[in-house]
């Protein structure tokens, strides 16, 4: 929509943030606490987006390291902090988004206290999907595994808010939206963004919003934050830009997760990058004992070091020939995900030998396979797959199991990572690298931190929303949008 | 730019042609043959693009069979050909595309014919990037390896014009030129187009375009196509949407493929899908001996069956650990690919043994991977990888030798496959599925059918470029642009 269409603007406000999760929140805050006006519309009848249903984990260290981290005796420089997160990022890594965060993650932190999020403080050893106890921080990527491990000192930096059981992201988002609202962000719920206004250069100038089965214009003196989340609930996006997650059967979303902010950032010009990426996970523990097993692939080969983020083994298991994979455990580590316990176990049998045809697989093939990770196992060392010592563990109490990752038997979780191209301000870029004017985006609209489904790590979403939805909203508070505007 | 910055229209015509390759040349026509004024803009000083430099696969058949598959005793339905082109779409194949290219791809065979393109019309065996002899007819993809084996009944469909050596490209792009000249298309050298000419709505009405050192405004009355090439000369374009590119050193193209097409669509609200997505290749093959060859990774497995396509193998390697991948021969089928006669030879020695120990594999690896495929080929089979019973041959006559297909001492060949998203006809979408008026794109400004590196067969770029250009022609011609037109 262009301003010329515009009848007549029905609000008028600085800062508009579209959608009202983890990076509108944090947005909103921002701008209001530089004290312009601001108005956030959001489609659901309540803020918090999917980040209201997520852990609640932030990527947090640097700096010598949070007061939690030190307090558990982990120092965490800002350089490690920065190596982590370059390599996070695979091939495609902002190299000046990781410097900006890794600096800067420790004030984030104290600044998320001060918004009353409620951080125990207390550390939780182990491997985790999220703290399932009150705790606050765990081990949360793929900081001990290789090859991270070699590239940056390792150090837990998952920092959940204080919950028992899952879901601490309501925590989180309650205690954002309290601050939002008391700090004057005047709040819209049931309200569908349709479209952007632009002028006829682009510059964004304002919205087109459903409210009350009317649609209404809303100028934007300012800028318009785009934070509507990623579009992993529109199969027509994901089967044209990220297709390889037709592998994945069940969504991490609140439900709407549309794609409305990115297909708007395109409308007015903007680059969508990286959309082919998502994070996905069939998580195979805790238990932690099940990371002393090895996957296989159906020719019997081993691929990833199991003690990998569940998210980077689950990518690979997706990428195996036919999507299939299976988890060898002995007695001695049996279990059953806790995320999953009806997981199919596929084969047992007291040899290796009888699972292998259980399964199906080339004589000979898993035997070896086993048999060679088992006197390495003994050795205390992995030359193949680089899996660290304390999870190498010869797998030689019978009777033996195959639990089953294959994608057919194994509903994956994800979510796409994929967005608009923006700077660390949150200014939307158009894929020449200039600035579209007026325009923010943050969160998962974006293309921020977390862009390789690969090097995915629990609260890299979260903290690069909160982020940098914090930097968009001071940002966009700033800015004042070049270009005559309508008088009516 | 706006329609209202336009000072003036310096060249009014109906249909605007971005780019004088094979897609533009190929639309030219069209559009000349339904009558209407076309105007072209080449940046370069002459016809061809990239085309020009190429190969002159044209990948063609279905129907019972082009004249050329018939005379050499190949039979090629429709759905054989449908089918085959799905599979190389990959998991986001489009599928109207690849049906509307299945049932007339022998019409497009007669069309290139007419437009005076030189056939020699006979047929050549075995495994080659190209003809080097001026046969027509070759195998070019991956139809006879398996899966493709089992998805489709295979037949040879590279039709390559008739030229001895490489390089035929420059026949097809010359024979089409000459046509698109000879029926009247306005053709404009050294002219760099800078943007499209777009009223408030995003239709499309026109270009801006840098000529003899002054801007000129072109007014398109039916429409303006693009088909300006790739982006793989485009550093920052390969870094945002194609990092994986990283790997591959030399870019296949004139020199042009800058994604200035690509950018231009999404300034006014196009997708721009599979954009991570392109071909890349380290050839190995002629001669086809080394294709008895076994391709091993550093921890001494094997991943492809080594009868596809170079190009699928070449996908495969880049993403072996460390993109590290050694071709294994033995004395007999010894020798050096002909396009890298300089190839390192990593490793020779007279037992296996050796060979591992030389490439610094773990004890055993290799040497185990090596006696399960000799003891398979022994026996005609490779149940690990379907390698087809042809080319199994056990590797048992000293010296052995492993040639060197690491990425970082064998420089990979690439070009870009995302782009645009496009209709059949060749108009452009938004990513909500809607047509943006007045903008059409073909060749690899456009998404076409090759769309996955994996997938990737010879001829399909020209393939799919000349018969959608012909598409994106005649579609602009009949179209007429909607909105108000300026007076000036």
């Amino acid at each position: 929509m262009r301003v010329s269409d515009v009848p007549k603007w029905d609000i008028r406000t600085d800062v508009v943030v579209v959608g009202f999760g983890a990076a509108g929140l944090c947005a909103a805050i921002e701008a209001r606490t530089l004290g312009v006006a601001v108005e956030a519309f959001e489609v659901a009848s309540s803020y918090g987006g999917s980040a209201a249903l997520s852990g609640g984990e932030l990527y947090l260290g640097g700096g010598g390291g949070t007061p939690v981290q030190r307090a558990a005796g982990f120092e965490d420089s800002t350089e490690d902090l920065f190596s982590y997160l370059v390599a996070a990022g695979g091939p495609g890594a902002d190299l000046d988004r990781a410097r900006l965060y890794a600096e800067q993650a420790l004030d984030h932190f104290s600044w998320l206290c001060e918004q009353g999020v409620p951080f125990k403080g207390s550390y939780l050893p182990g491997k985790w999907l999220e703290p399932l106890t009150d705790d606050t921080l765990t081990w949360s990527g793929n900081e001990e595994a290789w090859p991270c491990s070699e590239l940056a000192k390792p150090a837990p930096r998952g920092h959940a808010p204080q919950m028992a059981g899952w879901g601490a992201g309501r925590l989180l988002v309650d205690s954002l939206a309290r601050r939002a609202v008391s700090l004057g962000t005047r709040v819209h719920y049931d309200s569908r963004v349709t479209s952007l206004i632009a002028d006829e250069h682009n510059a964004v100038h304002g919205i087109a919003v459903r409210m009350d089965g009317e649609l209404r214009c809303v100028l934007a003196r300012h800028g318009v934050i785009l934070c509507a989340g990623g579009f992993v609930c529109n199969e027509g996006m994901l089967k044209q830009y990220a297709p390889s997650t037709a592998l994945c059967r069940t969504p991490i979303t609140a439900g709407n997760d549309h794609g409305a902010g990115i297909r708007m950032g395109i409308s007015v010009g903007a680059a969508a990058i990286h959309m082919e990426q998502f994070f996905c996970t069939m998580p195979f523990y805790p238990p932690e004992s099940l990371v002393k097993g090895i996957f296989v692939n159906e020719r019997g080969q081993r691929f990833i070091n199991e003690d990998s983020y569940h998210g980077r083994v689950t990518q690979e298991v997706l990428r195996q020939p036919n999507a299939r994979a299976w988890l060898l455990v002995d007695n001695e580590i049996f279990d059953r995900p806790i995320i999953n316990p009806k997981i199919v176990i596929a084969a047992v049998g007291d040899t290796w030998a009888e699972l292998e045809q259980e399964l199906r697989l080339l004589p000979g093939s898993l035997v070896q396979t086993v048999q060679q990770f088992n006197d390495f196992a003994r050795a205390g060392r992995d030359p193949v797959l680089h899996k660290a010592a304390p999870w190498l563990r010869a797998l030689s109490s019978p009777p033996f199991a195959a639990l089953s990752f294959c994608a057919n038997e194994y509903d994956a979780l994800f979510f796409t990572l994929g967005g608009l191209s923006t700077l660390p301000t949150g200014q939307v870029l158009a894929p020449d690298g200039s600035v579209i004017p007026g325009l923010f985006a943050a969160g998962r609209t974006a293309c921020g931190l977390p862009r390789w489904g690969d090097g995915y790590a629990s609260g890299l979403s979260l903290g690069d929303s909160t982020f940098f939805g914090r930097r968009a909203g001071r940002s966009a508070a700033a800015c004042s949008v070049s270009g005559a505007m309508p008088a009516h």
